[in-house]
């Protein structure tokens, strides 16, 4: 790939400063940017390095656009121009079109216009694929199952049955969608299983990371809507609904029922309890625990981080006596009152 | 699926109130059920909701049975009833009987009558898999593994070497069974492998969740007992012994040689040092982190829940201060007592 | 597999007490080793089961031998050489030399000296592969790969398009390297994808557990260096380096560009934010949150560990007071000099 810094700012519809003829051929960070390299600087912090870079031109906004002597591409928001240049210089390969001799494709499979399914992967009775979808190797999508267009299952996802996915959704590899929600009655020191009648259904412009399980509903759907970013080892268990837009990064965890709004943005490694709503917008910290539902968008957090060792088990210990410590202080300052 | 009321009533050994020759073909909750549907009440919070039920006939305990207007399947236990009543329902597509032509059976396998084997699936040699199991495409069994009767391995699943699984035990998509657990031994800065010699030994009744992983035991094995469920993405170290019966929600992670006792629950997220014992019978609540053994049954819990995040730095900072705090107090205290 | 004593003296570089012709087939513990086994004591807590066992052999440190009543190998650290030890008497199962009929070896790929490729493998365009390495059952390698000699990887594992991996790295199965890396940068409520342009490299002696996950660069590579032990589902986001000889326990997870010190040691379910960078030598506790970067190396934690219940749903709701509590305490300090 290779293109002028006209055609890229074409592309961008940026501001171009400098020679628009100059040709780049990749993406690279400021630091390290060769002179055929196009770079970006979205963080003011990184302004120092305007003056040593050598790539051949800077996206910038119009916040820092004076900073950058060199050539650059002025738009307003540079970080997502940054993004939309990276897919200029993506290198994946992809799977030939059409069927891999070695793939298992089953009876009443629809297949669009320039579905690509790798060698080894096997698609279940009755399932429709959509047109440009593209089926890594060793993937198992189950029977019924509803797959839109443009879609990008990447190597080992496997698809239960009765999935719905929408278009322009991208699965990375390891991605369980439609297991078995985790439901089960006591009985007598035993559990009698729920089988999961409901299933998954995902909207558009959906990503979800590698080894991330989904599990099918209860009764009804797991619902994931569109524009959804998932990272990788997140579980979803049954009858969760996500809401548009909402983002998750790696070790999520979300049990049943629980409803997360739109937009909202969880860090890593964040456990939320079941049956619980969270509002549009509510931004929860790395590893926060949510045992509660949260009415009011805004960033939550809890825990406590990390302090040597020997200070944490003075802490930690402490913290079993927070009640008593917390009385025995209301008790001073009452017998305080009694002195003034 | 469609039966009469009569049959769903002796099938759950139920008491019928109404027309029992009214037929049903599916489950549904309270709200969304529709007049063909048999629903279900458990939690007397859903009572305002019978009223205005459309559903065909209601599954209830005989502490709500009076409440129900419509027809009614009176049980003892009315989860337990709907548990069982989901199965009927359950529409499960299955691998037809026999081996797939693409799949791989290696030397010495023994099948079971009414085995299936999917697409791609591979049977390493002298494997033994029982009457009625059933193997998803892809699926990777090690050799020499015993597999019982009527099990259910989806799509996907691993199997190392020499794993032993009973009868009636189900495993989700992507679930590792076997793996080498982690054990090495310092070295001058590296790293000396302990070879894993042990197996993974698995009773009756056992639920596996997608993308858990149990690893093989070092010298002895890893032990999964009869009837315990375990949810997705779970982490179950080397040499582990769980108790029946017990139950892991998703995320959870157990360390090597730690024995759980049996009928003990563990919420999403809870960790578990190694080398540890937990009695029979104990609770852990979501993302607890247990660091020492516990013997009395009961429910524990750790760490703090959410809070708004500005509040919460104020609190993690004064987390670090506990035990100057609680030395201050205690000062405060004693001079107190000299002024009295 | 069986060797005499001194055999087994001579692989290890340990002085031999006792009859050097005695035969051993197996590798137990102190309290269960048969006659034919050889046992080991590395931590003198055991010593007393010293007399008890029927070992045929004990191996034993300087530092314990005169406990040793039966036959002993004498070396200087017990738990290496038992370590040695187990990887005589592993019997793992290997495909045997070759690629399987039933394996998928794309164009350009190039096999070394006694490769093994197992049933239903898929090796993409332009791979290499180095001599004596085996891909286990169902693998799928991307094009563009290197990877080295005597390497192992189980069944099931996925690695993506151009990823490097050293010599003698072992991968557990479900594992996925390669991955995008999770970069997306807003755009008015939905995501613009950030292609994730970099690699993955990873060193020599590197283990990887089981649905593990390591992702690609976005510009730049995500790199595992030398000696790099990583457990069960682990995730190691875009751009993060890991140090030399580093281990980590499972259900660890590393968000994207921070940087891990050589010979680090991180706990089970670790928490580590991006862009930090961890000192050589820092070891963190199990579900340690860590929100900045640590210079000084040492043992960090964070949290708190279990608790009753009840008692702590007190703590956790005085947690939130914390700062009051330390605000109203100063004031009591104060009124008390005042006193004073």
């Amino acid at each position: 790939m290779d293109l002028s810094l006209s055609e890229l700012a074409t592309y961008l519809g940026a501001e171009i400063r400098g020679d628009g003829s100059a040709r780049v051929d990749g993406v690279a960070p400021l630091s390290s940017a060769g002179s055929s390299d196009v770079t970006f600087i979205a963080d003011p912090a990184y302004r120092k390095q305007l003056d040593s870079t050598a790539a051949a031109a800077v996206i910038v906004g119009t916040n820092l656009a004076d900073d950058v002597a060199s050539a650059a591409l002025v738009v307003e928001d540079a970080y997502l121009a940054f993004a939309k240049t990276t897919q200029l210089f993506d290198r994946r390969p992809r799977q030939p079109e059409g069927v891999h001799p070695r793939a298992i494709v089953e009876d009443g499979v629809v297949l669009g216009a320039g579905v690509r399914i790798g060698p080894g992967a096997v698609i279940g009775r009755n399932t429709h694929i959509g047109d440009g979808t593209e089926v890594g190797a060793g993937c198992v999508i189950g029977s019924d199952c509803r797959i839109g267009r443009d879609c990008l299952l990447f190597a080992n996802v496997t698809l239960y049955y009765r999935v719905s996915i929408g278009d322009r959704v991208r699965v990375q590899s390891g991605a369980v969608i439609g297991s078995d929600g985790f439901g089960f009655a006591p009985n007598k020191g035993k559990w009698e299983r729920i089988a999961q009648l409901g299933n998954v259904r995902i909207g558009n412009n959906v990503e979800i990371g590698a080894n991330t399980c989904i599990d099918r509903g209860a009764l009804e759907d797991t619902v994931i809507e569109d524009d959804v970013i998932l990272d990788n080892l997140i579980q979803i268990a049954h009858n969760v609904h996500v809401g548009q837009g909402a983002a998750m990064a790696g070790c999520v965890g979300i049990a049943g029922s629980t409803h997360i709004g739109k937009g909202c943005t969880l860090a890593g490694g964040v456990g939320i309890a079941g049956h619980l709503t969270l509002a549009d917008g509510v931004h929860a910290l790395g590893m926060t625990l949510i045992t509660n539902s949260i009415d009011e968008p805004g960033v939550y957090a809890s825990g406590t981080s990390h302090m040597p060792a020997k200070q944490w088990r003075r802490s930690a210990a402490r913290f079993k006596q927070l009640d008593s410590i917390a009385k025995r202080l209301q008790k001073l300052e009452k017998s305080q009152e009694g002195n003034a």
